[in-house]
């Protein structure tokens, strides 16, 4: 497949999704969203889906596909999502997000990656495996609109669609691997719980003359429950730990097999030391254990110069990264009572849960396993490596919780592809390697006892 | 007194200069500053002042003026200041903040307290002893434009012009007492350092999920430093507490006879609970006992909803009102030495000392302090109570430092005077109380041994 002609046929699907902007943040994108969503619908009935529909939800709809090969069979079912980013800043745009380039080997567009280009792949492999009469199994497409925006909508369309989305397996494209010749599986994801906290002082801002060390400042009392909440790395809110799972010794084993360079790891973000959990790696620490950050804290007087007030509020927005087996909404009514419980009468604090979602694990222990690992032997000539990634797709345990399916992450990015950021691109030789994989997934998957 | 035309001749010159936005730090008023010191210089010259003139400084003007009496006798100097603050937010104010307006037995007007009104009394009293020939010393007037904005030329001045204003006691009416019928002369002020503080992580803002964990966050580092640095209401910085002078039990024992309603107080303010360093009262915690205070804080995502960020970034604005006896350049080189000792190597932290000044104190064993303390028993019928206040007034030990001379401090405001804020006012009660009081000081101060 050289010639731009046969690129184009090979990849005209993708095009055409590209050149829609499907900006689900965006409002007034409404029309863009259903064309796109009703172009997939297009685009899997010719791929040889036998039935395909657009189906509403309280947001932008579902694509919904499904080939029925044997009853008899297993059903896989491929989840991905039509819905980009913005394409801001667009100055820092060297072609047109929204016309997909062809240049130095790579795809250059807003969701030449995510998740256009990954959801490509699964589409091309089915097409694949159902013109050459290799598709051995049933499969089915759930493609949704508004995963850039957290999903809020697919969540009941799961409970409302059990029965239809009913299933053994899901494959998901939407995650990277370690890099080009380092093929990786992700097999565990972070979860995520967000509050707001709000200390309140005295009613309005004071004179720090007049009342400074006679009245309680509500942003020394913030700083005091924020800086009582950990200990040297690690978190202090009692029964926190409860639910964590320990690392494995073979897990550890596997965590350090990763490549990893410390020096350019920290040269890269300008920073002279790490810092986190005693007794566990970066590596370790980044995506198997929970962390608490502060993202945001305001309060005060944050002008020029130099202003003395005692100010009457005080701000933070506060998240801890879950691991696997914590229950976000356990730790959330637990991170509450925490705070009351260390609240002075001397200031009120009020706690706001904003955000959250439970960790996943895909263990290898799991039937299914040794199939992608297979595949991506195949298409990368090596072994991948099991990794389990710091970030969240609260999406991924839900299917767990609603469909009692297990989700495999066989993601094609990698970390030069830029999503979420200008000039964001795919290069072509993952889209071949990723069709082989997941072709190879499904040969494989049919072998499974 | 009581018709308006009465009123108005008695006031004239008070309102013409009020008629002068006068506001330091408006830039833009360069020519209203000038019009203002050249109009005190006419009015002095008018009121008895054997001379009287507009002297440059690095910025507005000050207005020195002179009367000799006797050149064996002592010379009192009486410090004031004619530029005023913004009086913004404008819509509040119920009536021209630059058209003085007596209504309800008050004068209405930016400025009718501070400091023109209260300057005011004294040019009065000045006057009143000229004209009846009862003036027995020397005096002196100092007037500067820029107190509101810290008084950043007049140190410099004060070295210049040591010898023009040599004098054996400084006489001050800019602060106030503690009610209509509670007469009190503040006899003490408290000193300020205050600080920027700027924490910085990672150099660029980073994926909470990707790196929270493995990497200091600066916003909790900035949390626990701030936390690190008080104790249930005590410093804990080394040394902080060394050069503080422990309260006499005559001291408070008179602290203790300042009428105060806990309950009243708190309620104004909205608080449950006061809050500060065990051992002390309220009013001692907020007059006599360091304070430290963080005046505003920020870093990281402050918009709406949950965005997970791991920011480059924090900062904060830190400081400490001292009491007299701490020197603040040493209190600010122990803070920024404390800082450094405590930073750890996966931060960087950076200490910007941004304002100071020292505290100050006038011993009631001073031998003009009963001259002070019978012109108030004489203009409000009781004896007045010798009271602490915990606001600064660094221009105060500057003139003990550079002129080597003490400062009584005669303040006739209120607390319902509004000062810095709309409506500001003054009761006429009160300009004729201490017009009274402060004549009667010059008389008796002739009568100290």
């Amino acid at each position: 497949m050289e010639s731009t002609k046969e690129l184009e046929a090979f990849y005209k699907d993708l095009f055409a999704l590209i050149r829609i902007p499907s900006i689900s943040s965006d409002k007034s994108r409404k029309d863009d969203m259903d064309r796109c969503a009703q172009l997939w619908r297009d685009i899997l009935l010719n791929a040889g889906a036998d039935k395909a529909e657009v189906m509403p939800t309280g947001g932008n709809p579902v694509v919904f596909a499904e080939k029925r090969v044997d009853n008899a069979a297993r059903t896989v079912l491929v989840y991905g999502h039509y819905d980009v980013m913005p394409p801001d800043p667009v100055e820092l745009w060297q072609t047109d997000p929204f016309e997909p380039t062809i240049k130095d080997g790579r795809l250059w567009a807003r969701g030449a990656d995510d998740d256009k280009g990954q959801s490509f792949i699964q589409l091309k492999a089915f097409q694949q495996l159902v013109e050459s009469g290799e598709l051995r199994h049933n499969v089915k497409f759930i493609l949704e609109g508004e995963e850039e925006i957290g999903s809020p909508s697919l969540e009941s369309f799961c409970r409302e669609h059990c029965d239809l989305l009913r299933c053994d397996i899901i494959l998901v494209s939407d995650t990277s691997m370690l890099d080009k010749d380092l093929p990786s599986l992700t097999t565990g994801l972070r979860g995520l719980a967000y509050w707001q906290i709000e200390v309140t002082g005295p009613n309005r801002d004071l004179h720090s003359g007049h009342f400074g060390g006679a009245v309680a400042n509500p942003i020394n009392e913030l700083c005091k429950l924020i800086a009582g909440m950990t200990d040297n790395g690690r978190i202090t809110i009692p029964g926190f730990y409860d639910d964590v799972v320990d690392l494995s010794p073979r897990e550890r084993e596997m965590i350090a097999q990763i490549p990893f360079d410390l020096g350019k790891y920290k040269a890269n973000i300008g920073i002279d030391e790490v810092h986190g959990e005693p007794g566990y790696s970066t590596i370790e620490r980044n995506s198997c254990r929970p962390s608490f950050d502060v993202c945001g804290i305001w309060g005060g007087y944050t002008g020029e110069g130099a202003k003395t007030v005692l100010p009457s509020k005080a701000y933070a927005k506060v998240s801890c990264r879950l691991v696997p087996n914590q229950d976000y909404e356990k730790i959330s009514k637990m991170f509450c009572d925490y705070v009351k419980s260390v609240t002075p009468d001397y200031v009120k604090i009020e706690v706001t849960p904003l955000h959250g979602g439970e960790g996943y694990l895909f263990p290898i222990t799991h039937p299914a396993y040794p199939a992608a690992e297979a595949a991506f032997k195949k298409a990368f000539g090596k072994e991948p490596l099991a990794v389990r990634r710091g970030g969240s797709i609260p999406i991924i345990s839900t299917f767990e919780k609603v469909l009692g399916v297990k989700t495999i992450l066989m993601g094609f990015g990698l970390e030069s592809n830029a999503i979420h950021s200008p000039n964001e691109n795919m290069q072509l030789e993952m889209f071949e390697k990723g069709i082989e994989a997941v072709k190879e997934f499904h040969k494989q998957y049919d072998l499974i006892g």
